[in-house]
């Protein structure tokens, strides 16, 4: 994956304003298996908010991120940031959200950054989406 | 995909001022097959600003969308919604995704409608992300 960082208008972002946050999809399953109860993706989002348990990160469960067919599933929101979507998540993918979390929300340019950033999230994306406004200058 | 609609607290969204937009990502390759220029992304970015030519709907041409694997990829965003990426994309989607823009633009939910979204969006879905502020109410 290229994920290039570009010179690009991108809205302004407020880092220290920018509340790291976790959306964890507690319906997901891991493809291929049987359904079970809890589900993979409410384990995760269980582990999650432990993970967080005293940080500044907040974990909110949802429902769907129509990344169904390679779950469980998280994403990495920010104001002002690129949003990042993670598959074939498991419980100890946790530590690794919350610490993607934190530095998406010091990245000044709104881009996750490949440097620092743990294993779990490298070999994880499933798309990343330009916040509000986003234009490429060179395009 | 269950993709459900549920009572969910989503940030106000003013719909007759949610402007729809088509990110295209102009790198995009076809999974599997040899590079080519232009790329298979760049001709479906000029396929959709012909498909949206004379309509309100703006089509933003950027660099990747982290789909790589599935392209050729595009994202639908609108202020207050969901945002949708989509991939196996080709130049016949260009109207679809204008038409997805505008149909998004227009959902008071912020969610993109099943009925009446074009097939390409429907078997096309990669993932879905919350617009920011999004706390299911609840999970």
């Amino acid at each position: 994956m290229t994920e290039a960082v570009r010179k690009a208008v991108t809205p302004t972002k407020a880092a220290a304003a920018a509340a790291p946050v976790v959306y964890v999809c507690i319906t997901c399953r891991r493809a291929g298996e049987p359904d079970s109860a809890p589900r993979p993706g409410a384990l995760l989002a269980a582990a999650t908010e432990r993970a967080a348990f005293g940080t500044e990160v907040e974990v909110r469960p949802l429902r769907c991120l129509a990344n169904c067919s390679r779950g469980p599933s998280a994403a990495l929101p920010c104001s002002g940031s690129w949003t990042y979507v993670f598959g074939a998540l498991d419980v100890d993918c946790a530590d690794a959200l919350v610490a993607g979390a934190r530095l998406l929300a010091g990245a000044a340019d709104g881009v996750l950054p490949w440097r620092g950033r743990p294993e779990a999230l490298k070999r994880g994306l499933i798309a990343r989406v330009p916040p509000i406004g986003f234009e490429e200058t060179d395009a």
